[in-house]
């Protein structure tokens, strides 16, 4: 378990470092590549094996989503988050962004507005701007270096025509992780004002030591008829190139919604990404998440400590997720400034702060999930390409 | 490349094998599964390394549909049939059926009309019913032992509702090769009456010595504009597990109509499924597909010589598929005492005519890609299961 080798991702169709020329307009030769939310290490032994298995029987014709796979995801859910899953409620799906694409299909019609919390991962804008939905921005508040709900002013934010809140627990890009009242109002929140809630946990396991995750289901269950749960084992295995994820929906009448989409469309997982969740989701997998908590641990301090130097740079304090929200607003600079000294000054490709929402703006997010050297690499860049600030 | 080696497919997820008890009643400890279209040996040893590959580099993050796998699909549709492809006209689909899938959905609306030449594929009308259209089934007509098409009565049975046609070319499940002439035949009556023309060509390599598969977009250029062509390298490598097809779609707009779709619903290919299919179409891989091919053809005709030996019973010839197609009418026998002698009897678990629609009714569909102790045992059982008719 040494997350610290080095890897050459490139030229292996890794979107993360193969596609940042053409994004970013950094080369992969001396470029680092710390933006899509993947790491850069291998996943667990156990899931290796899985594959190895695969491999040796050699012969992969149809499967399905088995008993063995929706087991695992209950042992997961309850060992490691205390959540009562029925196996029953498990509707495997593509992926998160699978996930939300179908809710949005299924209980949204063109022409709705969906809400969210700003700034919140990009892809939920995108997503319900892409279905031909609207976006209905709720900006979150920063309470010192931590965001807070406010939902009155979310309330008088709501149009009317919102028919849908998709929320982020924990919060990606700022790592927050909710408290069980958070929860628990967001819920209410979503029922009150008619709206069906679809509850994005994929960075449940990402908790960094003294925080504790509370599972939506958990902190809310009266809201339960109302909630659409999406989670995957991609973000802390890194196999989100498998494309599997999971819809955890227990109200009879919204799962039956969902599985009579899924058919018509015929979407039915793959047999790798199966094999490789089972095999995830086990003590073993448990006993490697473990491990890379250890290791994000350490890359979360490194580059905090590293950029807390920049002055008029502040990277909020991170309670889960191996994605530094980093705010630049201090240094008086213009944001497309900001870009271009990272870009041409430190030739780091992260994500840019606007496209995720309003509060967003001064912001860039940075992903650490990768090795010591390379994080190491990119506190120096960052500090030599804002020198002029020191 | 010995397909003969006996592997034991059972308890790995494997739908074949594993739901046969649930499906038709025939226990997987006796009962031989030879229904769903997978095959029961290894992959290509050059599909295997990939894999291998994989694993060994073990870090499974996003990807995409890489130039890699574009140009093999290009190199194959040249090399193996002809086929001037250009990778802008391909998109990554979940497989065959999805493709399907999602061109209904594109496509057409609820209560539209969607024609099919019967029997065929059942999962054409399951996915048309589950979509919310209706069928319209145009029959075949048998000359001698082969399917004609007839035209001029499909035409009488159009109800000028029909949105689309979904056709199958190598035929599943007669083993049909159409030629040039039919095809063209069959692209003109969809335009001429308003239909879109899908084209499942997930057969069109697994063709026997002295037939040709012609790609409709060959026979038929002209009618590009109003055809999507549906392939996978799944049946021909023995892959569907890893849910990764094709839609080739020359025509600029219905190729941006399902793009938008396609991205709506966020449906991105799977990395590992990538990976396979683009060492899979390879001159390696050709060299593999072809040894299958003389297993299949000394398979094909074991099922055929062995049939042919109960009186009343009719095996197809087949031209194309590993699908042996077999009329039980000349027994006397209801479908339901050959259904009976099928599970209880020879405990063989084959596909049942009648879901193939109008025409099956008195067949059942046999896959034979499997090792042959197995083929030699399904004849014997069969054999004796019928011996009162000797």
């Amino acid at each position: 378990m040494n997350f610290n080798n080095r890897i050459d991702r490139r030229n292996k169709n890794c979107s993360k470092w193969d596609m940042m020329e053409n994004l970013y307009g950094i080369s992969s030769q001396d470029g680092l590549a710390m933006w899509t939310a993947d790491s850069d290490y291998p996943t667990a032994p156990c899931v290796r094996e899985a594959v190895q298995e695969a491999v040796d029987h050699g012969v992969f014709g149809y499967g399905w989503q088995d008993a063995a796979y929706l087991n695992a995801i209950q042992w997961w859910m309850k060992a490691r988050h205390g959540w009562d899953v029925d196996t029953d409620w498990i509707l495997s799906s593509q992926g998160l962004g699978h996930g939300i694409a179908m809710a949005l299909d299924v209980w949204t019609e063109k022409g709705d507005a969906v809400a969210i919390f700003t700034p919140v991962y990009h892809e939920f804008a995108n997503k319900i701007n892409k279905s031909g939905r609207t976006v209905t921005e709720c900006p979150m508040v920063l309470d010192g270096n931590r965001y807070v709900l406010d939902l009155e002013d979310a309330k008088k934010r709501l149009t009317g025509r919102e028919k849908m809140l998709i929320w982020c627990s924990p919060q990606n890009p700022s790592g927050r992780v909710w408290t069980a009242d958070e929860l628990r109002a967001v819920a209410a929140f979503a029922r009150d004002n008619g709206m069906l809630l679809i509850s994005d946990e994929i960075h449940h396991d990402l908790v960094y030591a003294g925080e504790t995750f509370v599972p939506m289901h958990v902190a809310s269950p009266e809201t339960a008829d109302n909630t659409v749960y999406v989670t995957a084992a991609s973000k802390t295995f890194n196999i989100a190139g498998l494309r599997t994820g999971n819809m955890i929906i227990p109200d009879d009448t919204l799962r039956a919604q969902m599985r009579n989409r899924i058919n018509a469309l015929d979407y039915q997982p793959n047999t790798m990404g199966i094999r490789m969740v089972t095999a995830a989701y086990t003590p073993k997998g448990a006993e490697w998440a473990d491990a890379q908590m250890v290791h994000l641990t350490e890359m979360r301090d490194l580059l905090h400590d590293g950029l807390s130097q920049i002055p008029g740079v502040k990277s909020m304090p991170l309670q889960a997720t191996y994605l530094a929200w980093v705010d630049f607003s201090g240094t008086g600079m213009t944001h497309e400034e900001i870009k271009t000294r990272f870009r041409d000054g430190a030739k780091i490709a992260a994500s840019d702060g606007p496209t995720f929402g309003t509060g967003g703006e001064t912001f860039m997010r940075i992903n650490f999930a990768t090795q010591r050297h390379i994080v190491e690499e990119a506190v120096r860049r960052l500090q030599d390409a804002f020198s002029d600030l020191q």
